[in-house]
């Protein structure tokens, strides 16, 4: 007894990786693992199984050689380290115990030995599915919530365009700009995503950008007034295209920018003029900044997933073999809504 | 008596622009005004004589046709518009009588009749030279204050760097962020340029970025910590190299982007990504907007003048014959400081 030794499959970056990242940049490798934290060990740690696994755009970059930046870079040789939901198996931590669920940051294997706890939080809702801890009730989530109400300052009535509308952050601040009271229009990349936009989050408008020869066309057709409010996911072309339909003192929530991370060289932006000649404010942020605004938020949106007020779209994908290529297909947009893996399969 | 008619001296916008201006895209051009408005015309004016003309780079952009903007074009075949400081000589306005003196809105000749007086600031203080109202006492003074102390949300200590500095409103924003207890690094395109930043304005350092092969390169040299507040006057490489030595949270007020002014392709900026890994925040504004606040700024300004802790470069050619060389000037450096036209000689 808890000598058990149990296999431990683990998603490995094999090396550092630049342009488009493939699936044979990782492997699938089964180690084991002792279900049990070793006694005279004196670090504070848990033991976890790995439930949920979060497949993130933000990820791309720490695959690449990151040196003197804010980020680290994945470390070749080892397994991936991003956001997940797991249950405590067994804990040296005063704060957690054996049967505890949490989320935060954990590593893409089935079993892992979490030292960084700070990086997690305690799972209190249990009656929502799990997997909406890597999503709505994750980092995704608070990521809506900080850029749309604290970076935007929006106002009702205001005019609001997401692009990467359908993704894991889009279809949260597109329905948050619907509940709050404004205007609001979404861009994504298939036929079926703008149904989703219309049909299920209640976007005003969606299109297909790349149906769209012409951006700023586009983005006319659906602002001829002028965009307030940009939550920003993809940079690049559209963005150019959004700062050219700007209104007076306009606000860019930059959240992310994957039209980009597979490029060894980025699209240049050549309409930034813009940003002074209509006192437009861009802001990046950094979700985990504003993780004390976690319980506020909880408190907003769990009624609001229970009431059928908000309503969000998982991708799941079932078993970490799968979990190399729901990481990449992200970049070629092919999921739809969040991409989650379960670890487990069905 | 009041029918006396005097020769009006006028620049002349004579076509649209695209690409660098050029002198002769202007004209002077001497017409005949009587020296009193007409008793009959109902319409509330001001009549001035123009004393001192302002050249500003946002100047350019007007000088191009520009159709659904935020700002008018010129009007070809008229003056110029621009800021100046002028005399008042006949008013119909209550607000104004003759003998007195305003800075704003006036059009390029000798006399002007001004209509949208609400564009007009009263000049209180004349205890300093008077083309001041044009610099450091009007729009660019005004620009510099507003983007330094309410955009750049300055700490005491941070690493600030401007560029342009030696410029209307570097030079200000340098001597402010000093004044404020930061470090603080200027850059600017000639020797020249640069002594006067390091010895006359105080600046911590300076370099001449046409001296530089890699502006990032420069840049890490002054800033190995990272850059806090970049107060933007260029645009463009500088930009881009500015981008890669952001610290985290740092902030960028949107000054202007000199360097694109007369390309008939804005450069593309690449670095824009860091903007979401560094949370940093970009802001344009428009300093028109702000100036409710211009009886608080000369309440700080004017004793630092005077007690010499504020200095101020100005060039000033004489003559309306030298307005359009003197504007052009600007876009390539010409100028030494504040770049003025005093509309009669010496």
């Amino acid at each position: 007894m808890g000598e058990v030794e149990v296999s431990n499959k683990q998603v490995i970056l094999k090396n550092y990786v630049s342009g488009f990242p493939k699936e044979s940049d990782m492997e699938v490798k089964t180690t084991s693992l002792k279900l049990k934290l070793s006694e005279g060990d004196s670090s504070v740690a848990i033991l976890v199984k790995n439930l949920y696994l979060s497949c993130d755009p933000y990820m791309r970059s720490r695959m690449s050689k990151l040196e003197g930046q804010y980020v680290d870079s994945f470390t070749p040789g080892s397994p991936i380290v991003g956001y997940g939901v797991a249950e405590v198996l067994d804990s040296s931590h005063p704060n957690f115990k054996k049967g505890d669920l949490v989320w935060g940051v954990t590593t893409w294997e089935e079993y892992s030995i979490i030292t960084a706890t700070e990086g997690l939080f305690k799972i209190q809702h249990t009656d929502v599915p799990l997997s909406y801890y890597t999503g709505i009730l994750g980092m995704p989530g608070m990521t809506a919530y900080v850029g749309f109400f604290e970076v935007c300052s929006p106002k009702k009535g205001e005019r609001v365009f997401v692009s990467a509308a359908s993704g894991a952050v889009g279809q949260l601040v597109g329905q948050f700009a619907k509940l709050f009271g404004c205007y609001v229009v979404g861009s994504a990349g298939s036929k079926e995503k703008v149904d989703l936009l219309k049909n299920k989050f209640g976007f005003d408008e969606a299109f297909n950008y790349k149906e769209e020869a012409d951006l700023n066309v586009a983005l006319k057709r659906y602002f001829p007034d002028g965009i307030d409010i940009y939550f920003e996911n993809v940079g690049g072309k559209m963005l150019d295209a959004v700062l050219l339909n700007m209104s007076l003192n306009g606000r860019i929530a930059a959240c992310g920018m994957i039209s980009q991370y597979n490029l060894e060289q980025q699209e240049g932006v050549q309409n930034l003029f813009c940003m002074v000649r209509k006192g437009i404010r861009m802001e990046g942020f950094l979700v985990f900044h504003h993780y004390h605004l976690y319980p506020k938020f909880l408190e907003m949106i769990i009624p609001q997933i229970k009431e059928g007020k908000i309503t969000y779209v998982e991708d799941i994908a079932e078993g970490l073999e799968n979990a190399p290529s729901s990481l990449i297909g992200l970049f070629s947009g092919l999921n739809i809504g969040k991409q989650v893996v379960s670890v487990t399969r069905g």
